[in-house]
């Protein structure tokens, strides 16, 4: 647990039911793995689909995997009604994406009222072995039920 | 032109090579629309499938096209028989990735015999008006033919 | 000109007097070079008490110049009675800090009511020579009169 | 402890010799408070000085300790003779820089032959109350005693 206390309790349905809406979920494959106050684990399987020219699964998918984590991570603290954007990340990636399953770990660092810091890592499973691949950084805004546009 | 002198002539067929190998990049559609000496582009339409919750291409498509231009745009200067990786980026999301397609351009700023550092915009197009939607800061690490992992 | 209206147009005075206020720039001897609506430069003289151990201007110096150039840039574009506070940025550090003089050049890439994105990179002036010593992507927030804190 | 075994066993004395030549360390008062395989901390103590308009420590400033940290836990698992550099970091501060003192604690996540991946937050100490007020991301490169240059 991080000691965040939610604002909306009903959190764990918010998020899961706002995953459900995202189209790119389903066609990579991802999984909402954990959603608690402050916290999400997003998963997938390798699939050669979605790799690069070196047979890794490519870094614009770890970076998608942490993304969504983190925005989940951060949605999760937020009001009832809100909805949450990604501003900006970093992601330093580490080790080859290499594995059969890949799941970003996403913690929130500091949450505000408009601006929510996240620290979200990616690890791969790779015959039991679980490898970090990857840490991003990432600020995610919360935008009230009525705004319809970044900002 | 961006007024660097490549060390491989040949780059253009290796860049295209290179693409062709990448999975994922027929799984979004993405296609290589330019290579220069120092940079890149690349281009993909909307679909449906690539989108988040709201109806726009997700933050993690967006990254992986102008991660995959920058890292281009680095190959394009690297010697024969050099591979290129991702070390890490940061990209900030300014407006919502609405539109009919989308192009990433990636330059490089600093070429380095072992890192590379590239700019990577990436532009929606939306009934003829271009708008600016993510500006990325990458870093490209070159690997000689006969390294096979990170570092 | 960046083809930015500035919503305050006294924005240079109030640009000025805000640079006067911060201690650090006295310090380091940095001064304002520019103001334009949208746009700062920011300039220092190499001093060796700002050196790291090999002699070059230390990176958290470099970052400063940029990091200042880019507040005044966002702040250049914001409403009477605004302040401006660095959310978050990166920097890449491409060559040695090394000349007589440094200048950071901000510009602002998307203004908006809450953030606003800068993109500023520092030159340095050695012998009549400029090298493009780093270039940060930075997010600015823009924060009403009456509130006190981050967010 | 990080788990990390040194490449050196002097590390200690070598981080701390290479801190002694840091001139700005000098100049900001900072100073090192701890050196472990991986790991560093660093210390400050306000000073009006180094402030911004607000009366908060600089964001230059929260950043230079943060770097330099991050720097050093990097140096002290690379060889004897190696010197080090930072390549680039992103840094998201999260509070205002308010406090007695402040220290950076950086800690490697991921130690390469070329490239070291490093984590740094720094905390405000305010009447005995600490507070994250920053966290930074940061990729150092090792360069080895024959390279007087970046890359």
């Amino acid at each position: 647990m991080t000691g965040f206390t939610p604002k909306d309790p009903d959190f764990h349905a918010r998020v899961s039911a706002d995953f459900a809406k995202q189209a790119l979920m389903r066609t990579i494959g991802a999984r909402l793995a954990l959603v608690e106050a402050g916290r999400c684990e997003i998963s997938m399987n390798k699939r050669d689909d979605l790799c690069q020219q070196h047979g890794f699964v490519h870094a614009g998918i770890t970076t998608t995997l942490a993304d969504t984590a983190a925005g989940y991570a951060a949605l999760s603290l937020m009001p009832p009604g809100a909805e949450v954007l990604s501003t900006e990340f970093k992601i330093n990636l580490m080790n080859p994406a290499a594995g059969q399953s890949f799941t970003a770990r996403a913690e929130v660092l500091k949450p505000g009222r408009t601006l929510t810091v996240v620290r979200s890592d990616v690890w791969a499973d790779n015959d039991g072995k679980r490898t970090l691949i990857a840490s991003m950084l990432a600020t995610m805004i919360c935008l009230a039920g009525n705004q319809s546009a970044r900002q």
